[in-house]
C-alpha cells in the first residue's frame, strides 16, 4: 500500500506551526504495514490543491489529506476536493445532527457556516468526527482511496484511529505488523545499543529493532511482520522479556505506558499515597501525576515553593540549611521531600529543587544542576543530575527522573 | 521569488523524525520577503529525488533540498544530483582541508568516505558548512536556484544563515512580505469569524487573513506582501489596530506571545506578585508560570489541594462550603484564592476547581464544569465554565482560562 500524505495550510509554509501531523500519521500507518512515499505540504490554494492531489493519486494507493477544513473563508480544501472530482454536495443529516449536538452542549445555536460543514462531495463518505465539527470524508475511485480530514492534530488523530486505519486494513488486506515497545530511562541511546548489541544481532530477521530517542528516554521499538498472528505474538513476547531480562534497572514501562500511569498503576496497587514539593520543576510533576485519571486516589496534593521564604514555611526547610547549602542542594531537598510527607501525610513525597536556566548558574552548580528526593516509609533518598542548558528540557527531564526514583522507591519500599 | 522545499530521508517518511527544519527555513525565507509554496518530503531514493526535484523546478524559482549529504550509502543526494544534471564531480581543495581541520580537531584521521564529500558536481559553488563535513552546494541554471544542504538541523541553519540567504537577496528582487498575529481567547473560530466579517470584508486585497485555530485559542493572522515594506507595515499595523479595537476583550497578546509570557510582562512591569491554588488543574498554572526564565520575581510558589483535606488545611475553605456547595463552586475557588493570597503574601492569587473527568460528572456539574477565581486588591472575582469531556483539554483550557482572567484583573488593577 503506497500512501502520500498532503498537508494544506499557509502556517506550514511560512513556519508558524511544524507539521507534527505527518510523522504521526507515517507511525500509524507503519502499524498497518503501510509505508509513505512523499508527505508534500502547500498552501490554501485552489489549483495547487487539485495539483497536488491530482498528482498524488497517479502515484499513490492511498492520499490522505489533512488541513482546510474550517468553517471558514480560508478553509477550500472541500471546495477543492468538489472541482477536482467535478461534483457537487450533498447534506449529511446525521452529520448536521452531531454539529448540532456540539453547539448544545455550549448552549449555542449552529451559525450558517457550521451548518454548511454537513455539506460534502456527492461521491464521499463521512468520516464521523467525534471532536468536532468537520467530518472527515473517504473518497474511493477504485483505483485510489483519497482521504480528507481536519488539520487539527487531535481531530485528525480520533478520525485516523477510529475510521481511516480500520478501513484501510479492510481495503488493502493489509498484512500483519505487531509492535511491543520497551521503554527505558536512564541511559543514553549510544550506550543502550552497547548494552544490548549481542541481543539486538541475535534477532530473527521479521523482527526489527527501532530507537526512539525523546529527552531524558529512549523507547526501544520492536516489528514483526508476518502472516501467522499468533506465532508472531509469540515470538515478540519473548524477545521482549529477554531485553527486560538484559536491563532491568532502565526499564520503567511498556508500550502505551508513561511514567506516570507506572507510578499510579503501583500506588493504587499498593493502596499507597504520594505528595509533591517542587521548586525547579514548577509544578510539573503533579502536573504529569494528576493527568492520569482517578488521582484523586493516591494524591492529595504538593506545594510548589519557588522562594526561599515558601519553601521555609511550607515545607520547614532550615534557614540554615539554605543559607549554607543553597536550594539546590541534597540537604535541602531532602528537608523538602520530608516536610511535605508530614504536612501531606502521605506515603511518599517527591522532591526537586534545581537550576533550570537560563540565568542562576554558578561554577559549583552550572545551569542543569538539579537535586531531588523521595521520602518514603522506610528512608529518605536524595540523587544529583546534571542536565544540559536548555530551560524547557531540564524541566522535562527533571519531573520525568523524579517519578522514576518515586518508582523505584515504592518498588523497595 | 517563489521557493518550494524538499526534505530527504526515510526517518521523516516513517515518523520517526518530525521534520522542523522547514518550519525554520519557512520562517527565515519570509524575512527576505520570500515566500515558499510547497513543502515535499521523500525517501533516500535515487528516481524519488531526481523527480521531485526536476518538478520544484519546473514550478520555482529556487529549490532548496535537504537531507540525504552524510558520508554513508544511504545517502545519495549527490549523486542524484550529478546524475539529475548530467554531470561529473571535482575535488574542492578547501573543502578537504576544512574536513581534515574538522578531524584533528577530535584526533581522528580522515576516511576515504569523508575525503570523498570534497568531491562536489562540477556546476556548483561549495557552500562553506562551518559545523560539519558535507559541504552545501548552490546550482544557478539561469531559470532556477537550487540548493542542496545536510539535514542536521544544526549545519543546515548555519549554511542558510551564513551562505544562502545572503545570495539569494542577492540574487533575486523579491516583494516584501509581513506577518502579523493577534491571539484571541473566549470565543470559537466561527463566532469569531462573524464577529469580524465586516473588517475582514473590507481588508485591502495585498492584505490576508487566516484562522489558526487551538483548544481554547484562535490566532488570528494578518500578511501583507507588497514592494513598499515602510508602508505594508503600516498598513499592517492599522488593521491590527482596527481588529483589536473591535475585539479587545477577545485579544490577550500578539505575535509570539503566550498568555503567560503576556502576564509574566504585566506583573513585572508592575512590581506585583502572584500564587496559585489549584485542584483539577493539578499544577498546570504554576507549571506554566513557572516555564517563564525569571518567574521567581513575580512567583513565590503556589499549592495544588487536590483532597478536600488539603483544600480545608493549606487554604482555609471552610468545611461547610465543602459540604453544602461541594468543591466545584463559586465560593470554594473564592476561598481558594483569598486563602491562597493570604498564605503566600501576593499581590494577586488564582485559583481553579473543577471536573476534568473522565469520572466525577453529576447531572447538575457534568464533566467540563470548571470554575475560577482570581483574588487581587481590590476584589475576588470568579468565573465558570462549561468545557468538553477531554480530561486532558479540559486541564489545559482551564489554565488558559484562569491565566486569562488573572490577566484581565491586573489590567483593572
Amino acid at each position: 500500500m503506497r500512501v502520500e500524505i498532503i498537508t494544506i495550510g499557509d502556517e506550514l509554509l511560512i513556519g508558524q506551526v511544524v507539521d507534527t501531523n505527518s510523522a504521526w500519521i507515517g507511525q500509524r500507518l507503519n502499524g498497518i504495514g503501510a509505508s509513505v512515499q512523499r508527505i508534500t505540504s502547500i498552501s490554501d490554494d485552489m489549483q495547487a490543491i487539485k495539483a497536488a492531489i491530482a498528482d498524488a493519486a497517479a502515484r499513490a494507493d492511498v492520499v490522505l489529506v489533512t488541513g482546510g477544513l474550517g468553517p471558514t473563508n480560508d478553509d477550500i480544501t472541500k471546495v477543492a476536493l468538489c472541482e477536482y472530482f467535478n461534483c457537487g454536495t450533498v447534506f449529511h443529516g446525521e452529520v448536521l445532527e452531531h454539529i448540532e449536538q456540539l453547539f448544545r452542549r455550549f448552549d449555542r445555536t449552529v451559525s450558517e457556516v457550521n451548518r454548511q460543514q454537513a455539506a460534502l462531495p456527492e461521491n464521499c463518505e463521512a468520516l464521523h468526527n467525534a471532536l468536532g465539527t468537520a467530518p472527515g470524508m473517504w473518497f474511493d475511485t477504485g483505483a485510489t482511496v483519497i482521504v480528507s480530514m481536519p488539520g487539527v492534530p487531535y481531530e485528525m488523530k480520533s478520525i485516523m484511529a477510529d475510521e481511516v486505519l480500520p478501513r484501510l486494513v479492510k481495503r488493502f488486506n493489509a498484512p500483519t505488523i505487531l509492535h511491543r515497545t520497551v521503554l527505558t530511562m536512564g541511559l543514553g541511546e549510544s550506550w543502550l545499543a552497547e548494552r544490548i548489541a549481542d541481543w539486538e544481532n541475535a534477532l530473527p530477521k521479521q523482527i526489527k529493532l527501532a530507537y526512539l530517542p525523546a529527552p531524558g528516554r529512549v523507547r526501544l521499538r520492536l516489528s514483526a511482520i508476518g502472516a501467522d498472528e499468533q506465532r508472531l505474538r509469540s515470538e515478540l513476547g519473548h524477545q521482549v522479556k529477554q531485553l527486560w531480562e538484559l536491563i532491568p534497572e532502565l526499564v520503567y514501562g511498556f508500550d502505551e505506558d508513561t511514567i506516570e500511569s507506572v507510578v499510579a498503576h503501583l500506588l493504587r496497587k499498593r493502596n499507597m499515597t504520594v505528595c509533591t514539593a517542587e521548586s525547579c520543576t514548577g509544578g510539573t510533576i503533579s502536573q504529569m501525576l494528576t493527568s492520569v485519571p482517578g488521582a484523586s486516589n493516591y494524591f492529595p496534593g504538593g506545594v510548589v515553593t519557588y522562594s526561599y521564604g515558601s519553601k521555609m514555611r511550607e515545607l520547614g526547610v532550615l534557614p540554615q540549611t539554605l543559607e549554607t547549602l543553597g536550594a539546590v542542594s541534597e540537604q535541602t531537598v531532602v528537608e523538602m521531600a520530608d516536610g511535605a510527607r508530614r504536612k501531606f501525610g502521605t506515603d511518599f513525597a517527591v522532591s526537586v529543587s534545581g537550576i533550570a536556566g537560563p540565568d542562576g548558574g554558578t561554577p559549583d552548580k552550572p545551569v542543569g544542576t538539579v537535586w531531588m528526593a523521595v521520602a518514603g516509609p522506610d528512608r529518605t533518598v536524595a540523587k544529583k543530575f546534571l542536565f544540559g542548558d536548555n530551560r524547557e528540557r531540564n524541566i522535562e527531564r527533571s519531573a520525568l527522573s523524579a517519578l522514576n526514583l518515586l518508582r523505584k522507591e515504592i518498588l523497595k519500599s
